[in-house]
Formats: structure tokens, C-alpha cells, sequence
């Protein structure tokens, strides 16, 4: 299959590298809206100009967009479904309904297939909450993050006056994820569920104080939660705060019996040492399938939980039954 | 959809209660070779004669059927996938090819639709290591099963001279598991991974040294482990061990990045109290999906790795993709 990339950040960067770690993959080519001379990427693919994409119109099996969900994805992969077999990571959960009809339409109209919100939240974790609670119907989810580098919550602190850079780490409280793995099907206030750590690089002579106040009572990143705050020097924050780690588990706890008398516990969990490159892996995968259902004539707006696991893999149905059933 | 069950054991009652429990099944009938009127079943659902079948050919959706691995399911599948729609856990990982053959073949010529190895392993287990492996090419697989009873070792040590009853534990090795998450990709023996505890009750004056003996040289069960053997009374037996508890784990570590430089950990596990009641609901919601597959006209065999995770679950797309997405 030949994939293309759509923006080249932390996640178009991912996908170059998972592109060529598919037995099956071909990269035929990276598009950016910057001047593509200054774009530098790691392997020999070509880098076009996105108004380039038009000569490419048949050349590409599936374009996968690498942009931000707050205003890139929502505009730009309903317009490029008209064209191309598209994929995103689009990871505002609340607005997934609208974003689904946007590309649904474009996609239906125009005979392709687009697949929205890949990655691990939404995504993996996504697939793991469908699977857990269609068999175990009486139970109860939990979703925990971390311990990982929130970007969000980085750059929310980065806006703060007097900050040179900063990293928040998102960090589930052990006390909480023991009840739940113990099947106590607590309930739990999000000061309960998460901590969050701030690794600070203040301008020299900023008030420090006022910095940690400002963090601390910012309303939906850290008001709610328990946070600590470390001023460090910007050497130490690239020498202990480099990469980009995250993870996370999905829990479902519930009963089954006549009474309800007998307790099960469902565990997905991830611990990732580069958050853009673990995602990237999955939208290659996802890439491949969308690729075969294609080929089998399906067209619209799909998301993870539309696709059969075998579409998955470079594997042929028959190797799978024997090597991983 | 209406349901009907196909065998009464310890998995039949199981899908008798997790029908129960699925806001959009009805179970219509017990079906069983015995003489109906002495199998007990704890609802009000009617028990039939197997031999009554044929005049339900149009009342049942799907027919669950609870049967052995080792001889009834390699005839009762292909035989009943003639006039039902049919669904099986045959968990004997190596004749699976030949399983799905015979029951595709039958599927396809009556137009019907048949899964089969739903449970956990196979079953979810398979789906993780599926989906793990799609996602991390460059990665390795382990999966450890247990805490739990097996019933295949159980059975064995019962059928030692002297043997009154006895219980298995599958029991994984720590110091494995915390590698294995570790992600160090160990090479591990079988008697690295998992030890066996047996509890055995024996005739009064049997010989304990010899029956010990017996157990931990018995090929293929027990030889190639760490097992320990200890003798309890009948009555110990009945309130120490009278549980199916199971579980386990599927782990994948694998790496990305141009160097392999970035370590990646997904982790699938349960923890059941119930193996049979567990498995019952993996059942019972893949029935539901190949109710739904073959009302968009699919026919033929499949695999849990050919249902789309949506077709598992009694939500609609919609509130599947602004809910769990």
C-alpha cells in the first residue's frame, strides 16, 4: 500500500518511521503547507508542497493527516476525503460526532473511505472500553493516564507569564487503581483519580511564587487536582525531561452470576516510551485496513470500532487462525 | 435475538445466566442428549431432547453450543451449522485450521454463519495478541495464564490410582512476568513461566509418596514444571477450592524509533472468578455480532478476528462513537 503524510510534526515524524517498519508500506511522500526546502525528514521520501497533492490523486492508497484537533483535523480531513482515502487522530472526544458527519459526508460523496480517531485514547483504550463492557454488560469502566508527558497541560503552563518551558506529567494516584483492580468499583472525584507534576523553567528573577499560584488554580488543567510544582534549570529539563513518554489502563470491573456473586477484572494497559511514535504505529495499522476495505468496495467515514482485527495485520486470515488464535 | 443453548454443563449454565443478563437476548430453549427431564436449570427456560431440534429450524437466531473440545465439537459444529446459525469456544489451538474448514464448509452451503473459539483464550487473549502484534511489528509476544484452575490438569491428577478428587492451579512465575514487563524479551522455558499447585485428596491408606510421584513425572502435564503436590481432606477441598477461578495475561513489548531506541509495553489481563461464567459472556456477545453479520448477509466461518468490535455490542454506532470513542 502506498501511504502518504499529510503535516510533518512530532506524529507526521512517527508515522515516517512506523511507515518503514510495515513489512507492507510503501512512503511515497511527505506534504507540508511550510516551504518543503525546510523541511527536514529522516529518510529519503520526497517532501511536496501541499498544493501538490492534486497530481497525486491516484497515486495514493491512503493519506494520513498529522494535525492538531483543535482546528486542523475538523477542517482539513473532510476536505481531503473528497480526494484521497484519509486517516486522522482527531482526539477531541466530545466534538467525534460532528467530525464523524463532516467526513462521512465528504467521503460517501466522493467514493472513499476515511477512518477518524485513531491513536490510543481515542483508539486502543476506545476499543478496549466497547470489548470490556459488551462482555461484561454489568460492570463499571475506569480510565487512567499516565505516568505521561501531557502536552496540553505543557503548553498551558508555557503561556503562563515568566515561563520559559515547562513539562507536566499526568500521574494516576496508586491508591485509586488498586480499589478499582481490586473490584471495588470505587467512586472517584478527578482529584481522586490523577495527580499532576510541573517541571518548571522560570525566567531568571520571575516570581516564582506568583508562577506556582497561577498553575495551581488554573481552572480545568490543575484547579481540580492535587499538583506539584518543581522550578528546574532548562538544562536539567533537557537532560531528565527529554522524552515523551505516556500509558495509561483501561478497567472494567463487573459481576456475573444469578446473584452477581462472581467478580471479574479486565486490564488494558500501556506504558509508552514516545507517546507520537506508539500512535503513529497504530494509524499505520489502521492505514492497512482501511486499505483492504477499500479494495472490498467499502466507502464513508469509519472509526476503530468498525473494523474487523484481521484487517489489521500483513498477516493472510488463514496464517492468523494458526499462529495467533 | 432468540438463543438457544446446546449442552448443559458448567459453560451452558453459564450462557443461561449471561443471557440473562444481555438486554437484548431471550433464550429460548436447552437442548441436551440426556434425558430432559433430569437436567435441572436454574431459570424457567424450557429443556428439550436434542433429537427436537429440527422443528426450531426457524425459531433460533443463534445456537450456542457447549461442548467439549477433544471429541463433540469437531462433529457438533460442522453437524449443526447445516440448519442454525452456530457459535463454539473449541480451544485446541492446533486443530483450529481444520475445525474452521469443516464448519466453513457447512456454513457456506446452508447459508448460514458459524464462529467459532470465542472464549478468552482462545478468544480475547487471541484478539491481544492480534492487535498488539498489528501495532508493534518489531515486538515479541508471551501470555501466562493463572492464578487459575485448569480443568485439563485437574482431570489428570483424578485419574491417578488412589486419587479421590484434586484441584490445579496454574500459577505464573513472578520473576518471568516482571521481565517479560520489564520489556527485556527474555527467552523463557516452560518451567520459567508457569509453576502447578495441586491439591489432591486421596483414598485413606494410598500411597502418597507414589501418587506424588506420579504427578510430577506425568509427560506433557506436569513433567516440564515446578509442581508441588499437597494432600488435603475432602471436606478442605470442598471449602478451600471450590471456586473456577482463572486469568492471565497477554504482553507484547516491541520498539520504535529509526534505532529501536523507544520501548513500548501493551499488557492485556484478567482476572476471573468464574472461568466458565466469563467465558459464557465472551458467548453470548459474539453471538450477538454474527446475529447481526448474518442479517447484512454474511455467511460461512469466522473468527473473533473477523467481527468489527461495534457488532459486539447491543449500542448503536452512534452512541458507541460519542460514549466509548
Amino acid at each position: 500500500m502506498k501511504l502518504a503524510i499529510y503535516g510533518y510534526g512530532n506524529l507526521g515524524r512517527g508515522v515516517e518511521c512506523a511507515a518503514a517498519a510495515a513489512p507492507d508500506a510503501e512512503l511515497i511522500g511527505v506534504f507540508t503547507r511550510r516551504a518543503p526546502e525546510t523541511v527536514k525528514v529522516h529518510s529519503d521520501v520526497p517532501v511536496y508542497h501541499a498544493s501538490e497533492l492534486e497530481n497525486f490523486k491516484d497515486k495514493i492508497d491512503v493519506l494520513i493527516i498529522c494535525g492538531g484537533s483543535a482546528t486542523d483535523l475538523p477542517e482539513m480531513t473532510p476536505a481531503l476525503a473528497k480526494d484521497f482515502n484519509v486517516l486522522d487522530s482527531f482526539d477531541t472526544h466530545a466534538a467525534i460526532p460532528v467530525h464523524f458527519d463532516n467526513v462521512d459526508r465528504a467521503a460517501k460523496e466522493s467514493g472513499h473511505i476515511a477512518l477518524i480517531s485513531a491513536g490510543w485514547d481515542p483508539g486502543m483504550f476506545s476499543l478496549n472500553r466497547l470489548y470490556a463492557s459488551a462482555v461484561l454488560p454489568e460492570g463499571k469502566d475506569y480510565t487512567f493516564w499516565g505516568r505521561g508527558v501531557s502536552q496540553g497541560h505543557s503548553d498551558a503552563i508555557r503561556r503562563i507569564d515568566g515561563v520559559l518551558d515547562a513539562r507536566q506529567y499526568t500521574v494516576p494516584v496508586p491508591a485509586a487503581l488498586d480499589a478499582v483492580r481490586a473490584g471495588e468499583q470505587p467512586e472517584l472525584t478527578t482529584r481522586e483519580k490523577h495527580t499532576r507534576e510541573c517541571y518548571v523553567v522560570a525566567e531568571e528573577g520571575a516570581d516564582l511564587a506568583r508562577i506556582e499560584r497561577e498553575i495551581k488554580t488554573m481552572p480545568n488543567y490543575f484547579a481540580d487536582y492535587d499538583t506539584t510544582v518543581t522550578f528546574i534549570t532548562m538544562d536539567e529539563l533537557k537532560r531528565d525531561h527529554a522524552g515523551i513518554p505516556h500509558g495509561g489502563s483501561v478497567i472494567r470491573t463487573g459481576v456475573t452470576g444469578w446473584n452477581g456473586e462472581h467478580k471479574h477484572v479486565i486490564e488494558y494497559s500501556l506504558k509508552l516510551d514516545s507517546n507520537p511514535e506508539f500512535t503513529s504505529s497504530v494509524l499505520v495499522a489502521f492505514a492497512r485496513a482501511i486499505y483492504k476495505m477499500h479494495g472490498r468496495g467499502v466507502t464513508g467515514c469509519k472509526t476503530v470500532f468498525d473494523v474487523a482485527p484481521a484487517d489489521l495485520s500483513p498477516l493472510s486470515p488463514e496464517e492468523l487462525r494458526a499462529k495467533m488464535l
